[in-house]
């Protein structure tokens, strides 16, 4: 059922091949490319992220919390635990008074290896913080405090921050998000496997704000342009999705996930991608995204078209710097 | 024409799944179990360093330099980096008062991530002989000097101890090496694509010697014992290949390279093992790997039963700790 994605060359042969899943949706989820099976479920991981954060602005929360579009891309992110990461997520905390004790994710190295080397050679451990899912966490906090619940235990499915998340996850993607579905994701917080198609029909109103109420069009609205504005807050340096960010602005909302899920958002196509990689290679999802936000946007513009090339065909050094091969996109993407 | 290899599960559903194919094959190449494509070519990568080694110890370099059971598994290795691994690789390159300057593999931070933290606390930077490969490099250096070469250049498939190693890699194999088949590998090396049932029964032959002359077969099995006495050495701290042969001892050689290659060699059953992973997920390749020790080996030992099944069914924990998910092999491969 899976489709090819991408492949990996060694010289001019193919060392590895990643398959999948990848499918282009409108807002009412209407297909207009499918690779693979669109309908086989898969957990979004954080590709959701910023759907999650649709509460903390539509309710009001964000605004009376003062958050500036820098916190408000670190509650989209899947970051690198840069200082300016760890920093904007304390800072978020610091509106409630509250420490990073609050946080549940859990801790963990930075995810970018010299970040971690640099906290090593302080003496530093890391802390929540650091965890590459901070400012969602952070967010989640926020918004409970703003409901007026103790936010101790809101990774639970049963806290009534989370049911509140939930609740607009459900909406936005038509799926339902119940015990059937759920499992629990790295930083402890519950994932809902639903269909590709329901993930990339969800990014497409996400885009739009269509068949939103009014609020949360607008929360969708606010939050692309804080990624927009603040790219390196959804990732970090060297990573996809705040180079591509840094080059497309609003035009495109990009986001990986875990285990090869990556999804964007085309506002001015009214359309919404999603991607599995099905071995979880995010390597793959990022070949396969560059060559689908190429071929639906109008990359007439030169710089785009050298980026996403970038993207899409990357060279494969080794320790010494030699070019020892490269990954290219299935044809059926192009 | 790829198999399903392992699947990975978040809760009680399938997140991603690994395809590819896995032979068992004797010393003639006949196949005894084959799930995908057994004659499908990939680059052996890493696997193959054994069998890079086997002229160093077949023309009596090893024993004329002093080499130790330490210093040969270090030269079967992909290594961790850590300090007794690089201190081994200085130990061998002393022997011809030779310095880390002489090997051509490049510098990388050392794989364990505790090590290369450590590393950056102290002030230092990597050298090659933190790079998972200096072993084999060391080695090569080694050869090519005992044989009165001048090293320089030793990763050049032209130089003369490159010609030489690979002439015998062509010999266990049964596959030609040349230019058609030749990529570059991370390290700097040539590496050739070959079938793997060829890579099974090179590793058949390893394990027994047959169809090797005398003085092959004598390097195959002091190698094999090196690794078996040194366990750390071929690997390190977590890994499998330390982990698996620390039980199994000189009862199963096994091997990982990069790209989900993975490699073993059953002297008492005469079988030779090869896996590729087609994605290139080495995660895959050990479930897959454990799967066909405990199929192929004699089992009833309850210390080796308990730890292949550690590695068959690998839990998935996230960064609180808490049990996510967990992998387990394809069912045609129990």
């Amino acid at each position: 059922m899976d489709g090819i994605l991408a492949e990996v060359l060694r010289g001019d042969l193919v060392e590895s091949v990643h398959a999948g899943a990848a499918v282009i949706a409108d807002e009412t989820g209407a297909v207009r490319l499918a690779i693979g099976d669109p309908e086989q479920p898969v957990f979004p991981r954080s590709t959701v992220k910023a759907l999650l954060a649709i509460d903390l602005v539509a309710g009001g929360a964000a605004e009376r919390l003062h958050l500036t579009a820098p916190e408000l891309a670190l509650a989209c992110a899947s970051h690198n635990g840069e200082p300016a990461h760890a920093e904007t997520a304390a800072r978020m905390l610091s509106r409630l008074d509250l420490a990073e004790t609050c946080l549940e994710c859990g801790a963990h190295w930075p995810t970018d290896a010299a970040t971690a080397r640099a906290l090593a050679a302080s003496g530093a451990q890391p802390g929540a913080l650091h965890n590459n899912c901070s400012g969602k966490h952070a967010g989640l906090v926020c918004l409970a405090c703003d409901d007026g619940h103790d936010p101790a235990g809101y990774i639970s499915p049963e806290h009534p921050t989370m049911r509140r998340v939930t609740a607009t996850l459900a909406d936005i993607t038509g799926v339902a998000h119940d015990s059937r579905n759920r499992g629990i994701d790295g930083c402890s917080i519950p994932t809902y496997a639903i269909p590709l198609r329901s993930l990339a029909q969800a990014f497409a109103r996400f885009g739009t704000g269509a068949a939103l109420d009014p609020d949360r069009a607008h929360a969708c609205r606010t939050l692309r342009e804080a990624v927009a504005a603040e790219p390196f807050m959804v990732a970090g340096t060297g990573r996809f999705d705040t180079i591509v960010t840094e080059v497309l602005g609003a035009r495109a909302f990009v986001k990986m996930g875990a285990e090869g899920v990556m999804v964007a958002s085309l506002p001015e196509q009214g359309l919404g991608i999603a991607i599995k990689v099905r071995d979880g290679g995010n390597r793959a999802a990022e070949v396969a995204m560059a060559a689908l936000l190429a071929r639906t946007l109008d990359t007439s513009r030169n710089c785009d078209q050298t980026l996403l090339e970038t993207f899409m065909y990357p060279k494969l050094t080794n320790w010494r710097g030699i070019e020892v091969g490269s990954m290219r996109p299935a044809e059926t993407l192009l």
